[in-house]
């Protein structure tokens, strides 16, 4: 008789989304006239930079003659786009990062979520709480937790809180964890990490021999030249990280899917013989065998990010969605809303007033402002009284919803 | 201190591919002067359908423009292309599965390797053999075997011969098996089963509650009408059988990456508490979770692909490359080589000569006739003394590879 995993039945059935949804749904049904601002879920409205368009364009073309057809190609991605990030996201920042440790994908999502299958049970597992909650998800998917209880919390993970309390800047656990998941710029609180803060981390990890998996997706949206954009410029961590990384928010790639994955290869693990295994040959033999790299059209697109012309047209995109974070925070401050986040990172994290919960203040803002924003208690129990907003929309819109936000809040 | 999952050591090193390439680089070393003919891998080599690529132009267009932009799409697929697969693959030819029920993915390999996701640990696994090495590996790493033995068959794995002497049909398991992988038209034998044969394994898996992992990535090639091209031709199979299928053959998707798995809502298994869980749903949250859709622009070029234009186009493309499998067939057949397979499927498996083993004949072959195949030895014990060759090249290579058949056998 064929078993499943018992362990999906753990997964809480609402999700933050569905449920955000099935709210603003309800209130459309009563008010059809209401014109709704979604400043929720964290997807990009701005069109590909016309030099992706392009490089895609002529991609497509290769592909229409049998000279310059390409079938499969490499599983890790093609050399011109690996050599390209080794380049530009690395060398060109004095990071040591080779261009065979980097793993292109369809998409960050997929990766961190995959990145389990080459690690074992038994680990313990921290996240920042709130968090992410893809992170969350696919640990209990792999077995790595307990049921959740009344507060959503799973057992048997680590939580961290990251809150106003602490500046949102986790204290390190204080029982040994074996991974540890950090997201810097962080999703959802908008706030990053300090190279003394990350240094904290690698330490820590190199004394406990865990490993970090270091979601930058949004690295491209910090401004401040302090503000590390890598795991790997702190000292010791490609021993003990790996890093994930994204077109999906710099050059709007959310549709087209592309991502990379990088793993060191210094990054070597102990096993149960006492010999040392490197996570770079098992990410690469999972990569080989379960799946077949990203679409070359796709790949060519990623690649124009990297011209010069590419490279101007995504300063520009960052530019504008960060236009949009400083209007949304400077609007909000004008209330008298305290805000985090949105300076390095395209999200804005706010303490609702009047110490509404979180969900509250989601029906407050839609009743009263015909806006949508994303509950921070749905990114863990201690983003209880936050709220996310996202800079990802169109200048117009967010100029009425700070409008709104006088008349809903002010 | 983090645990890695150490079932991938069990994997042997030397993977079929790059024994191939090894032997093909070290022979063009010594053979500067020698035009090699490869028909050994299954990459497809014709240009993309005129339809397809039409619409996947049309499609980055609609990214170039803020009016017409698409972010994250839904994770199971658009409805424009689920609705499409549901009308023309099943639908139009009498078979019951719903756009529902069909999760549109990056690739076959993926979903054959990501579905062990949702299964349990303890299964009894049950494969062909030969077989496509994908379904064995990944269920070593997913730790349902045991280790390797010299032949490099794994403890724990249930072994189905297919051969010469049982007319490429499996026998029944002769111990219960909880999941059975079944790829029909098969890679790499090139051969196909019956509506009697898909019926009995129907019959035993509902009797053993199995589950049956049916690849028709094929099934295009299927040119025979009494030949099941879906596993939901078989009466019960809705209630045992998840489909995978692939635009990388029929319309030339190896490098623009499409493919799509049905999950039947009837498809149900019982739990350690009795209650019953749909598979469905399981699928669903695993890909909702691990996977952010195929790729916009990839996604509109597969649906092109049932446009009446898009039809005819893939028609095409598949006469031309059953056509290359005739000429081979026919060209072995000439110089006194028995074959299989090449009739309803891309892939000619043939009996060596003289009872040369696999790698003996691939030798020949390289050496005499400048031609790369594949060592049928490759995809399992059972392949031993067999050989694969791909109908997917150009004309141009097809008659001058049958030509040198004569030189290096006849």
């Amino acid at each position: 008789m064929v078993r499943i995993n018992e362990n999906f039945l753990k997964l809480k059935a609402g999700y933050l989304f569905p449920e955000i949804a099935r709210r603003v749904n309800a209130f459309a049904d009563q008010n059809p006239s209401a014109e709704i601002i979604k400043l929720g879920i964290g997807d990009v409205t701005e069109p590909l930079p016309a030099a992706i368009v392009a490089a895609m364009h002529s991609a497509v073309d290769e592909l229409a003659s049998r000279d310059t057809f390409h079938g499969y190609g490499p599983e890790q991605g093609y050399s011109f786009l690996r050599d390209a990030i080794a380049e530009h996201d690395y060398k060109g920042r004095g990071v040591n990062v080779s261009a065979d440790e980097i793993f292109v994908s369809d998409g960050s999502k997929c990766d961190t979520g995959n990145i389990l299958d080459i690690l074992g049970t038994g680990n313990r597992i921290a996240i920042t709480d709130p968090v992410y909650p893809v992170y969350v998800d696919t640990n209990v998917m792999a077995g790595n937790t307990g049921e959740a209880d009344a507060d959503g919390r799973y057992g048997d993970l680590v939580y961290l809180p990251v809150t106003e309390e602490n500046g949102f800047v986790p204290d390190l656990p204080t029982e040994p964890v074996d991974v540890i998941y950090l997201c810097y710029p962080n999703n959802p609180t908008g706030t990053v990490a300090s190279r003394e803060t990350l240094q904290q981390w690698v330490d820590y990890a190199k004394q406990h021999n865990s490993l970090i998996l270091f979601d930058a997706a949004y690295e491209a949206f910090v401004s401040d030249d302090n503000v590390p954009r890598s795991i790997y410029e702190i000292e010791g961590a490609r021993e003990v990280a790996i890093e994930f990384r994204s077109f999906s928010k710099n050059v709007g790639f959310t549709g087209v899917r592309c991502a990379f994955t990088v793993v060191p290869k210094d990054l070597k693990v102990k096993i149960s013989s006492g010999d040392e295994v490197a996570l770079h040959q098992l990410w690469n033999r999972r990569q080989s065998t379960k799946f077949n790299g990203a679409s070359y059209v796709v790949q060519k697109g990623a690649a124009a990010a990297y011209s010069s012309e590419g490279r101007e047209q995504m300063k520009q995109l960052i530019d504008f969605y960060m236009t949009n974070a400083r209007l949304l925070r400077e609007g909000l401050e004008a209330v008298g809303i305290r805000v985090f986040g949105g300076v390095n990172a395209p999200y804005v994290w706010l303490k609702t007033p009047n110490d509404l919960s979180s969900w509250e203040f989601f029906d407050l803002l839609l009743e009263k402002g015909h806006l949508v924003g994303t509950p921070g208690s749905g990114f863990g129990a201690s983003g209880e009284g936050y709220f996310r907003l996202s800079a990802f929309n169109s200048r117009k819109n967010v100029e009425a919803a700070i409008e709104r936000f006088k008349t809903a809040i002010g």
